[in-house]
């Protein structure tokens, strides 16, 4: 293995070339004019997988973008990891908060700045990078490896789920490796045990049949902008507690030990509140920063419309208004569950004079993984081998769906060992990525796979 | 009377070809590559009135397009109108949606189709005529006229009230006369007594310095969408009145003489329902759709806009939500007065999570004019002898400003004396004039001149 750690020191300048040839490619999943973009960076990846030796690589079809398979299997009788990660990337809009050209990746002072450089083909690269460590400089792999790297988690991981099921025994394996969430904080390693889940909806209010003159018509038309307010603004209580009926019933409190550990973690609320740039934080009645962002279900208004909207005054009275609003769930609530709830207060609530529109855009479980597996305990001792010192178990307020999908659909847990940091501005403007942690990622994989491997 | 009504008669086939002259230029205010057009329709103006024999014309500047001043004062101890109208046009996009097209008149069915031809031009036109129909047929006008034709009322007459406040000399006069308006029904005779003003402003609301990821921040940041929903939906109360403190101060209440003509008006709710494609009514507590509509002031959102609108599910917790907001107003509100209690309002409920950004976009006074005037009185019979029905007195719930410049700087009450339809499809495709409505026009100016002149 040191050999392995070595060939990766040496070596590091090429991989983070390599790493911004697959940035270059903007593979923006949820827009269709970068199909072709989506597919070039599979087939990118695909190439640079055989190119380091994996011995079966494809790019599989779904009906949606493809997913990029590998295998090597050295040795039946050591256990299998089934690696998974996405190579498509959010828009980067908006464009004018970019310093840099979000798909011209810059280095500066040590970090990494590009769309993905840290969701997730940062992070899905260190393991092929860890792998082209271990087989060059080792001859070989301790424990058997399958990649199964998708294009579409941006856009909900819509086809994937259907993927897993109907290739069962391509991916059967022992457990599942995904890199895809944050260290606790700079310099503090930590492997997450539990993820929110998600239930996504859009709504749209339609009042009058078409656009109306606000001089001749207004006082006497309910306006959709309006109403879709007051429905807004009745989703919160003082509290800030969500008001949907029966939202709360299917949560798992969290534990007298768990607020114990959240309570003992190095997080300093004020330094939060300074790094997002806002005065204040606001959470559930009752509740710290850390459980309300990572441990409680919450409900957030994602995109708001309607009217007019360009410079100037214009005296519409709009026939629509539309909003996205998102929840993140915690186990055991369910996407299908809250999103029928969130459908009925809608329903209930949408005047006479007003047309609902519900759709169900998205939604995904969320996990809690047991700690303490062979797999969980190497992923902690891998982490101490590179940082010295034992990285803290925590749950993270996001939501990896296919986390759950990968416990329905193959029977395994997943070892969450993730190498970003909450202000690498994943999903915004400027999203980076240190290559500290690029190389500690990879020095974390090579430890993981010997000590899993060997037992 | 009798010769200039009958001269009118005569020679009405004339006057519709000679209106079909200024439809003919393309007089666009608002584009400055029609620049030289409007300057065309000023000088066409012009010249036709002083070939009708109006003694003095002048085409003055302003700093935008130019203002047609003519003037014709046959005795100094007759009463003086001052007679407003716009030479100007909005522009005719989307020029797909015309029948034919919009610069070339054409009569179908006693019906004239172009650009302007209700707005204004053809009801500008009108006053035209019929001075010349008296002049020339009663060698002379009963009264003294000015006329003052403005080029830039589709642009928010942004240079008017400056043109009259450095010309109060020269625009001195008893009463003044706009053929703007609209009759409340076709063959339904009526004069506008009340229009509505504006306040228009605009609000943005920040709360974190960037977009975040409502996973990662979900549950301990205020969300501005969330935050701007609650504070538009408490914008009005149950009854829909609007809560901002002291909004109703200022409003003159309808008085029980006016409810009872609004309520003796030939005007069917279920009927306006259908036509707006609304499935009911939504009014301020305990008035008609006609009393909203135009005798009570209003508040509607105009657009709102925040976080991801695109399609698909992007799971941002966005940094801003904006919304423009306008107030229809009622004598004696102002839209300073309202604007600044607004503004109050904003400020005071912006929680602290937040920072409020407020714009003054726009405003404009409502108007009550005196219905028992000697020009109104005037004006009920001189509709009277051409409907052969004594007209109704309405209010209208939109702008025009320009009414109240003219009472603040000349001190003059207005006669709203117009001719139009609410379906002549004015700023529309296929704009028109009913040619029977043009008759009836400046037959209803003939008479008004000879009553209001004569006393």
């Amino acid at each position: 293995m040191e050999k392995a750690l070595a060939y990766a020191e040496e070596n590091f300048e090429r991989f983070v070339s390599e790493l911004e040839e697959l940035l270059r490619i903007p593979s923006i999943s949820t827009k269709p004019d970068h199909a072709d973009d989506v597919r070039l960076a599979a087939d990118w990846l695909a190439e640079h997988l055989r190119s380091i030796g994996v011995p079966r690589v494809e790019v599989m079809e779904t009906p949606g973008h493809p997913v990029v398979y590998g295998e090597n299997i050295s040795d039946p009788n050591r256990p299998t990891v089934l690696v998974y990660g996405h190579y498509d990337v959010q828009p980067p809009d908006p464009l004018e908060l970019w310093d840099s050209p979000p798909f011209e990746p810059i280095r500066k002072n040590g970090v990494l700045y590009a769309r993905g450089t840290c969701d997730d083909k940062g992070q899905l690269f260190m393991h092929a990078k860890a792998a082209e460590a271990y087989m060059s400089a080792e001859g070989g792999l301790p424990l058997n490896v399958k990649y199964i790297f998708e294009g579409e988690e941006e856009n909900g991981s819509v086809n994937l789920p259907a993927f897993i099921e109907s290739h069962k025994a391509l991916l059967a394996a022992d457990v599942v490796f995904i890199s895809d969430t944050a260290l606790f904080g700079s310099g503090v390693p930590s492997i997450t045990y539990g993820l929110r889940g998600l239930a996504y909806v859009e709504v749209t209010l339609t009042g009058p049949t078409h656009d109306l003159h606000s001089g001749v018509y207004g006082g006497a038309i309910e306006n959709p902008i309006n109403v879709l307010a007051r429905m807004i603004s009745s989703l919160h209580d003082d509290d800030h507690r969500v008001t949907i009926p029966g939202f709360y019933n299917d949560v798992i409190p969290l534990s007298d030990e768990e607020r114990t550990t959240f309570a003992s973690l190095p997080f300093d609320d004020q330094e939060w509140i300074e790094d997002v740039g806002v005065s204040v934080a606001r959470t559930e009645e009752g509740y710290t920063v850390l459980e309300g962002t990572t441990a409680r279900p919450t409900l957030d208004c994602n995109g708001i419309w309607g009217g007019y909207t360009d410079p100037g005054a214009k005296t519409v009275l709009p026939s629509k208004a539309s909003a996205k609003i998102s929840m993140r769930l915690v186990p055991d609530q369910t996407p299908e569950d809250i999103t029928e709830k969130m459908r009925k207060y809608f329903e209930y609530n949408t005047p006479s004079t007003m047309k609902l529109t519900f759709t169900d855009l998205h939604g995904g479980y969320g996990a809690l993984v047991d700690t303490h597996s062979d797999a969980m305990k190497a992923a902690s001792k891998a982490m101490e081998g590179v940082y010295g010192e034992k990285p803290y178990f925590v749950r993270t307020g996001g939501s990896i769906p296919i986390v759950a999908d990968f416990k329905k659909l193959l029977g395994l847990d997943t070892v969450l060992m993730g190498f970003g940091l909450d202000s690498d501005a994943i999903h915004s403007p400027n999203e980076h990525f240190g290559l500290d942690r690029f190389q500690q990622g990879i020095q974390s994989i090579i430890r993981w796979m010997k000590i899993y491997g060997e037992g």
